[in-house]
């Protein structure tokens, strides 16, 4: 994987290098995969040997997924494998499988990357120009699994944490913390795996667009041992947060995480040093969680999402009823999503609107450009926010 | 993940507690995934949903895997599901995929498991009794990802780094280093995902059984720029090593990895505090690195593949040609497999039978009852081994 992305993404010139007619494997090929394969204008080659099968199918995962709408059929060869080279998809990661006889099937020379609930397969299609989360020779900050025990569930649950480069050689260095959240039906591996966070932060930091920070990556989910049930829901967006108590999981980032993070990291372990930000679910999460512990957290971001609507007097548990307050309390409100989110090209200017008429400040709006409810989205809405974050 | 293991195997008294005919999700179970389940007795039922299916079988990963040696055909229900129950199997982990009109499906049901070169189903079957593996109420160490760009290959790679519990705590400790290497068709996730190293060590610490040391599982596959081409093949086991030049890979271990290591982590970075093991193709590697570098390490395990054989006297670099000054040089040379390994059966004693009538010392066999080819016998090696090093 680690040679791939250097070669594809590091190299500026590589997409003019490339013949137009010529594809490679992608970066998010297993090692020695050949296929699936993309060319440098953006379209990419799919191959399932089936010679069983009557009928296989390229499903992109998700109505709004770069690689297309609609299922592509594949065509058998008289070697009983089956191929098909899909138009120009958009830039970055997108989720798919096959369709074998209706059954979902993994790509065996895809990694696996956890989406849709399940491990499944994804495509990296190259951006030409745009290498802001490529592998590059330069300084690279850690990636820990960090197993901790929760009060709230009664369970051992994983975080990722992301140390910046010279974390360990620095010892008297303390770092401001960003809480970052997957989707729903992702977990703690997403925002690493298929949002490659770790390499923005490595650039970022080492071209000082960012201050180095700590990043904690959680697994969005828990379960009160004395209420089994149901993973919380996604939250609609731009749909008012629901007045209600504090959710498992919001107990858990609250009195099991945050606590584990500030004993075993050189934290800077107060509010003016500590942002969350989530996509999808956990912007949801996010807002919920942020508005309801202002004495927590004073930096906010809401990728693709939710964003705030409904009577600010009242709604997201009163954080927005003193304009003034939440200015001063409140370092950045940042909202982001991509242009190919219709419902949010509507509901983030309405929030705008309405976050505007209330007088609240620092409140800053962005747009992906071409993208949708994607990770291509969500990495470039993690540089913009945390180019942004700990400098106020 | 982590709920299912502390559930499943924290709790001594599960298998009792276990009605014998009730089936629990697995514990390498996706989240919510009620399939593939596992009965007490270690029996397991796996489902698939495929309406059009003609034939759907169940793979076992190998002709010596633990779930059996032929592939099962599952029933289809009048729902389009279809259902197998196999016989108890092997305790452990096991490779497994399924078979849909001749074409490799994975189980949706399961975590994906980096083997046989693709990302592929795996499925936890309990072992009564035996724990030393699971995730406990204890302190954890710290798995991390660590890149580092190598000079060899002129790529940047990435490994696995355990830290034991309070290696950032205690600033001025340093530790002694195990490199522990994975089999053909794996990578450098093999070891905790599939192994849970990192659990066996935190347990083996905590019970004081074994000392605090930092563990490095690499990417076991490299090649020179100048010689593009594939990964070295799996060492036959038994066999001698071959006389040659350094690989690719050991030159990556030798002049890239342990300088990364030793720069960045609190090592004891002296030959009697450096160890090196590997599985079936990690124990070729193991063999032949740590024989043409004994200025470099002085623990030696090998696990489910090379055993020493032919003649002593000029294999392996002329390692062993000197008795004494093996024994001076080499604190342990420990040889494990599983009882249904056949073939080891006899060129491990063999092995023992040649070493022995060289004069040379400390060499330690095991045998783990039971099990074969399979992530059971390494789990058991690697407590065994970890549980000696560093200890003269």
């Amino acid at each position: 994987m680690q040679i791939k992305w250097v070669v594809m993404l590091a190299a500026a010139g590589w997409a003019l290098a490339q013949a137009a007619d010529t594809a490679v494997p992608a970066a998010s090929n297993v090692m020695n995969a050949q296929y699936p394969a993309v060319f440098a204008d953006g379209r990419a080659t799919f191959r399932l040997r089936a010679p069983n099968a009557a009928r296989v199918q390229l499903q992109p995962g998700g109505s709004d997924n770069g690689l297309g709408l609609q299922p592509y059929d594949l065509v058998k060869g008289a070697d009983g494998v089956w191929t098909v080279t899909i138009p120009p998809a958009v830039p970055g990661f997108h989720y798919y499988w096959f369709l074998v006889d209706g059954v979902q099937v993994n790509d065996p020379g895809s990694q696996t990357f956890f989406g849709w609930a399940r491990d499944t397969s994804g495509i990296e299609i190259p951006s030409p120009g745009e290498d802001f989360y490529a592998t590059r020779d330069i300084p690279h900050g850690q990636v820990r699994m960090e197993w901790y025990l929760s009060k709230t569930t009664g369970q051992t649950r994983r975080a990722l944490v992301y140390t910046p480069p010279g974390y360990d050689q620095e010892a008297r260095a303390r770092y401001p913390v960003l809480y970052l959240q997957h989707g729903a039906g992702e977990n703690e591996t997403g925002w690493t795996r298929q949002g490659r966070a770790n390499f923005i932060l490595d650039n970022l930091i080492a071209s000082r667009q960012a201050v180095p920070m700590i990043v904690v990556m959680d697994h969005g989910y828990a379960t009160a041992p004395t209420a089994p049930g149901t993973p919380p829901p996604a939250a609609a967006p731009g749909a008012p947060a629901a007045p209600q108590g504090p959710t498992a999981f919001e107990r858990v980032v609250l009195t099991d995480l945050i606590p584990v993070i500030d004993a075993r990291y050189r934290t800077r372990g107060d509010r003016d040093h500590r942002a969350m930000a989530g996509l999808s679910m956990g912007s949801g999460q996010t807002l919920q969680i942020t508005t309801r512990n202002l004495d927590s957290f004073s930096w906010i971001g809401l990728f693709s999402g939710a964003a705030p609507a409904g009577d600010l007097g009242t709604a997201y548990s009163g954080a927005f009823a003193n304009a003034a307050d939440f200015n001063k309390r409140v370092h950045l409100l940042w909202i982001g999503a991509g242009s190919a989110e219709a419902r949010l090209m509507t509901a983030i200017p309405a929030a705008r609107s309405l976050l505007d008429a209330r007088g609240i400040k620092n409140v800053v709006t962005f747009t992906s450009e071409g993208t949708s409810h994607e990770w291509q989205t969500w990495r470039r809405c993690l540089r913009e926010f945390a180019a942004k974050l700990f400098k106020s």
